[in-house]
């Protein structure tokens, strides 16, 4: 496949989604010509990235005391109906597989749009005794959601790819502990390794996951002030566990229900949010625990003696970094730059006849877009400083352009400015249980944006209702989402 | 969930179906009630095995040049269409979608049972022109088969796990020579890495791939004389790129056909493999590099002081071998014994006070079912050296089994003796052309057995094929098979 050499056309912040069109085409993340609607194909640029994100997490909940599971794709129509919020919820999203060959099969399955119906009901056969908990599952897994708002590379189609754990526990405090707990490992990922800031919200009654008692669920702001969902965690209703008759024989000897929680971090969509959250207007920028590749080295003449010192240095550093040489004679050395420079390449080496009598590298690092001219006998020392300093200069950019972003808002006309100017508006809110769904719908018809919750740790104090004017019960966060 | 503490109650050797099955529930592998038929749950002590064969093969084929991707699930009927061979062999093994929601889709859409006209249809996009070739694919993917057949955990499920290449290039010379690599992928794997012995076998004419040329295979033999196909690789038929229009413009300027490669270890079936050829009548053993853990350190009473030097050990040999520390008080030390051997583990540390004082731990190695005394100074040394052996050990066991196992048959009696006596029959054939077919029918309504293939590099002569008494073209093999 021909690479593109062309650059990205527009500016991020003037035509952001025009933008991220362009360098998922154009880095090749994704081809979305694919012949079945939502459905996209992952090209390896995409893929490296996030083959990284998913040993990342999965190292981490090992550490905490999640097993890795494997259940299948397709999930019984019954299973689905036993929870009836949970149906509701998902029923109008779902694929249903209903033949074998030519066979009518006696009941549909569906394609798992998430996996708590299959996940309970062997919790069921394997949790007896309050010896067994907590129970800490995981599995890495394809899901599917025939979703009928418009599909978007990497923010939402209708196969995408996750982490869902499921756990199970003797009590709600301790499922409670276990979402603080996936919290955490949402910050430690997210922001600490990727670089993405996020707050994090206890959606209201009216938006939470179906057949869950309490979501939280962390919100990345878009250059074009839309924020994304990222990992969201559940405290799952007894609801749940009585349907699957999820239960266990407590000290006291006597049968109780068991509290569940589930977390769902979407590996595709923390993609998209590092490509939006970092890339700039010559295109991708990766922190290097993400960065498919690490270094590039251009020898920028087809000769003998660069190509074996290209070699050379990818053997020296073949461990500690993933290394590329460019070796297409097609481009002219200009053409290369500007194609890594796209594709977001943490650190290029320019290797020509002078580099190679001098002993000194010409070095450009993509985190600060600038050259820096290191001692050959350095480059590893340097890679290692890079490959600290890379995320932590893109987190600090990140931080500082979400920060201020977040705004107070005393009436809708001072949301209307504060979301057009692409903030998120804090206000008054009477209710985020089910009496403060009719203000937010006044949000959405309004404003054209969504209550995104309430904090949990709320600093800030509010009078009222930013819509109705009654007795504010709570600070909530409002902003448009895809 | 409790662990279950009780031992195989069968003979491999004597019951191996029956070993299997108990070997599959009490080591805790896969649980089988779930409600989908032929569909399973894979436990945590398989899937951290089977996740260290993907890393493995993914790090390989990437060595190897293949660039990973992400393609969908779905598959559109119309795509299974375009080649007719292809759809003859797959259709009647589809599960369909064909409903989103409530809504009647379009067109079907399979569940992929494997993916060359997923990938086809992308491949006549992206390449272009000579300089685009080789170009060298995979993906890490699930699958599914509605297969009539009865299933079998690991070995035939209606899902599995599996990494599927698929490569094209400019001549056919090239592509055979990928074929040839992709042997040699499945050596280093198979037995290098995970002990298996096998033969590789180019398939008769009547059980190649559907839409394939030449199709190839690597087939294990189980204790119970049956052998089971491990990574098969092939080379596409032309009527495929034509089919696709997967063409390039050459050197020459013509617009030609490209060829095609696959390539697709099952990674649930090579697990079967290792489960199969390396257990005994205990239960599992594993090679290091494909166990899921490789040490447990047990404690043999509740005491603060043998904790803590656990936890010590265990920190000490943390970076280089997995550990699991038992504190299960409900189990006495020799139920500790016997579930850690039934799992496999390659290394058990026994530790008690007496240990404790002489500074001299107790080993007892899975590979030889042998107690070493090595000095605690010298347990990382130890344990090195054991991460060698104990591959290959079992390996060697394992090719010691293996051999002698093939025998030449001159008639079909000597063939079913051969085969009752849980063997491989060597025997002239006919052909492995169309022509032959009749012959293999022959073998398999009086011997129940199939004709798998020949070596590519034959030594053996026979005069005659081994049924009709013509000329006999072919040296074969003929075995039982799953």
């Amino acid at each position: 496949m021909k690479k593109n050499t062309k650059g990205i056309s527009v500016k991020k912040n003037e035509n952001f989604s025009e933008w991220f069109s362009e360098i998922v085409q154009k880095a090749e993340l994704a081809d979305l010509r694919y012949n079945v609607k939502g459905f996209l194909v992952f090209q390896p640029w995409s893929v490296l990235s996030m083959e990284k994100m998913y040993d990342y997490l999965e190292k981490i909940l090992k550490k905490k005391g999640h097993n890795p599971y494997f259940f299948p794709t397709l999930i019984p129509e019954s299973n689905l109906k036993k929870e009836s919020t949970h149906v509701k919820g998902f029923a109008p999203e779902v694929f249903w597989v209903s033949e074998g060959s030519d066979t009518k099969l006696s009941e549909r399955l569906a394609l798992r749009p998430t996996s708590e119906t299959a996940f309970y009901q062997m919790f069921a056969l394997w949790i007896r005794s309050y010896k067994d908990l907590p129970f800490r599952t995981y599995q890495r897994a394809n899901v599917f959601r025939y979703d009928t708002k418009a599909t978007r590379p990497f923010l939402r189609s209708r196969e995408f790819h996750w982490i869902e754990t499921h756990c199970v526990f003797a009590t709600e405090e301790d499922a409670m502990k276990q979402v603080g707990e996936d919290i955490e490992t949402s910050k430690e990922v997210l922001h600490d390794i990727y670089g993405l800031p996020f707050m994090i919200f206890e959606r209201p009654a009216w938006d939470k996951f179906p057949g869950a008692s309490r979501t939280f669920a962390a919100d990345v702001l878009n250059p074009d002030g839309k924020v994304i969902q990222q990992p969201s965690t559940h405290l799952i209703s007894q609801e749940f566990s009585k349907a699957f008759n999820v239960s266990f024989r407590d000290r006291d000897g006597k049968e109780k229900y068991a509290f569940m929680t589930c977390y769902g971090p979407s590996i595709s969509r923390i993609f998209a949010s590092v490509v939006i959250t970092h890339g700039d207007d010559k295109g991708l920028r990766f922190p290097w625990a993400s960065a498919p590749k690490h270094v590039t080295i251009v020898p920028i003449e087809n000769n003998e003696e660069l190509t074996k010192k290209a070699e050379t240095l990818k053997r020296e550093i073949g461990d500690f970094a993933e290394v590329v040489i460019d070796l297409d004679w097609n481009k002219t050395p200009g053409e290369k730059f500007n194609y890594w420079e796209m594709k977001g390449i943490p650190v290029r080496i320019d290797l020509g006849m002078k580099e190679l009598k001098s002993k000194k590298l010409s070095a450009f690092r993509r985190d600060l877009n600038k050259k820096e001219i290191i001692r050959e006998k350095e480059l590893m020392k340097y890679l290692k400083k890079v490959s600290v300093e890379s995320g932590e200069n893109l987190r600090k950019e990140a931080d500082k352009t979400f920060s201020g972003k977040i705004k107070n808002a005393k009436n809708i006309s001072e949301m209307k400015k504060i979301l057009e100017e692409g903030g998120i508006a804090r206000c008054g809110f009477c209710s985020v249980e089910k009496e403060g769904v009719k203000c937010a719908e006044v949000v959405e018809k309004e404003v054209g944006a969504e209550v995104r919750g309430t904090l949990l740790d709320e600093k800030t104090r509010a009078e009222k209702c930013v819509i109705c004017g009654k007795k504010s019960e709570k600070v909530v966060y409002v902003a448009k989402a895809y």
